[in-house]
């Protein structure tokens, strides 16, 4: 049993070595990349005017709902409109008092993941042309598009 | 040899085979997953009022450049800015001869890529607001929250 106990204790230290030497490598040879923070993709905010019209689009491309809310906004995609904490509204620079529905969806199981707002009662610009500044479109791949073309018809979405 | 022709034959024909009742199973299990679209992430397009100071800012986030150029648009990350050609202009919904120098980022080689633009002489409207309609942001995910702010602290980037 003792043996035991040590063989597990030294195959827990070993990937910790392998990887300190594995990042030692790299910043050696990437200067860059250590100095980068580490980050990974996490999920894009779309705000959307009818929040299950919204959730039926991204199903026709093969999206399905993660989580029926975004928790940490105390969204959720029921029929109320639930009022974002004050913290989260200004860190966000929403007004005051905001209120939304809202779910994340997902591509595969995948990231990043999308997350879709429905704002209650909120002035707003609409989407920017692909000639604007900033996030202006999303491209997704297709490894047959015109399988893909003719099922996208199919469920009647617009190719414009 | 023609044994190992044979061999080889059967070995090409069972990932077919297997492939094929997957998929059976998949659509028995899941019709709108077999309904839906088969995409897949492929960029987001950002449009940039400066390429190479948003090349250095996605970089401290630990994007790197992945194509120096947008291929399927003519766009380059040289000083020339390129035309892009009629075709795509009417399917973007840009003004004919517009021209732009651009370049494809990629966050630890996965999907969705990031394509920027920097489009000339091309009036555009500003970034979205958090609270507009459509595309508002991007989040990223850190595993060391603390020790990814003070890098970015560090590399100046602005925390609003």
């Amino acid at each position: 049993m003792n043996l035991r106990r040590k063989f597990l204790k030294f195959l827990a230290v070993i990937p910790l070595f392998a990887n300190n030497t594995a990042r030692a490598e790299t910043s050696k040879g990437s200067k860059l990349n250590d100095q980068a923070a580490h980050l990974n993709w996490g999920h894009i905010n779309i705000n959307v005017s009818n929040i299950e019209a919204s959730i039926e689009f991204y199903r026709k491309l093969g999206f399905e709902v993660f989580i029926p809310a975004i928790p940490y906004l105390g969204l959720t995609m029921g029929f109320t409109f639930n009022q974002i904490d004050s913290a989260s509204s200004t860190a966000l620079g929403l007004p005051d008092n905001v209120s939304g529905r809202a779910c994340i969806m997902q591509l595969g199981n995948g990231f990043p993941k999308i997350d879709l707002t429905q704002y209650d009662d909120l002035p707003q610009l609409k989407p920017l042309n692909n000639g604007d500044l900033g996030l202006v479109r999303i491209c997704l791949g297709s490894s047959n598009l015109i399988s893909d073309y003719e099922r996208l018809v199919e469920e009647n979405v617009a190719f414009i």
